[in-house]
């Protein structure tokens, strides 16, 4: 398909197409004359994992491209690919080292998982970035004085082992490899918003059972 | 305890309180001598809490002042100052109303709670920000044309509803009903980036139990 079909289809405009070519988020089309290139598929699907991450996730350009750059890179398999470009994503501010909160933090986080039994992220988990986040997020935690002990840990990532659940098994509803990773990765930012949000509505309504008038 | 000893005991430097003591984020300490006042547990309290809503949740001021404010607001009853404060927290962008897939999105949202049975997010959810959010980013999902349908988010909304019991289990450990809301909006905070990291991590053991090369 031409330029023109590519952003009727996605529903983005050329001047952003243009500007996604030219960052590479996009790869070029396939040239049929000096001044035509031809789209296909791919760029649609493509497309719709730039839009994920720059218009809903607000990621930089910058980044966008080196998740870009993990999902499209062949001489990794897929599991590898995927973790790539997972990582690529922001994960906020880095574990402060020089803070005595973040080696307790760190000590627990290593604890949790090795008592969720979670073998392949106790092996990466130094070079992690989300467990990079997950040590920050503890140590602030402990910082103000809030609980936050293995007790406190482990239903809320149990419960996220079962959100994996439902986030893999939606990720294998597509068809092929390719696919799948830029589908693991497009389901990563955009239900993050659905789970906070549901949070909050789920702590309303706990909060109405335990404090509310009528309970 | 003078200001010295809040500064020492909070961590948080003398330069930053006077800075949160004009901003009304703290309240007034009790004054002593005309230029001396006196500061209590409280103070250190809420200096817990605004540490946690601006230095690590990244709040603006102007949103922390009026999250502080909804938490101090005397004339309501817990719930209902739990529920203002938390509803005063960041929720992202609202939904686009002129979009169509707002419209889908809203349906998708109203049926979910529905089928929970939230009565109490049921009779609010129009006016409330966690439910706007809810939307926002059902509508992002639509809009790419990933599945959001009630299959796929009632395994997550029953995800945030056991995260929920966590959640206000936890406040339930603080003692007076002041100290729970307080703990309540700080909790709804400093677990988030808790969650996320831990969805994080759970995706990558799924993925390498269902894609690695040792599975």
């Amino acid at each position: 398909m031409r330029l023109a079909e590519l952003s009727e289809r996605s529903g983005v405009s050329t001047a952003t197409i243009k500007y996604y070519l030219r960052e590479r988020l996009l790869p070029p089309g396939r040239r049929v004359t000096a001044t035509q290139a031809e789209y296909d598929e791919e760029h649609l699907r493509r497309l719709r994992l730039v839009r994920a991450l720059i218009q809903v996730g607000r990621i930089p350009v910058s980044t966008a491209r080196d998740v870009v750059a993990a999902v499209e890179d062949d001489s990794r398999d897929q599991l590898s690919r995927l973790g790539i470009a997972v990582e690529a994503l922001p994960h906020g501010p880095e574990p402060d080292e020089s803070a005595p909160s973040t080696a307790v933090a760190r000590r627990t986080a290593t604890e949790l998982l090795r008592r969720l039994d979670w073998h392949f992220n106790l092996e990466i988990a130094d070079s992690s970035p989300a467990f990079g986040m997950l040590v920050t997020a503890i140590a602030a935690l402990h910082r103000l004085d809030y609980a936050c002990d293995l007790p406190h840990l482990l239903p809320y990532a149990r419960q996220a082992a079962q959100l994996a659940v439902v986030d893999l098994d939606l990720v294998e509803e597509f068809g092929t490899p390719a696919e799948q990773v830029e589908a693991a990765v497009a389901l990563t930012v955009l239900y993050e918003p659905v789970l906070l949000s549901l949070r909050r509505l789920a702590e309303a309504e706990e909060s109405n059972r335990r404090f509310g008038s009528d309970s």
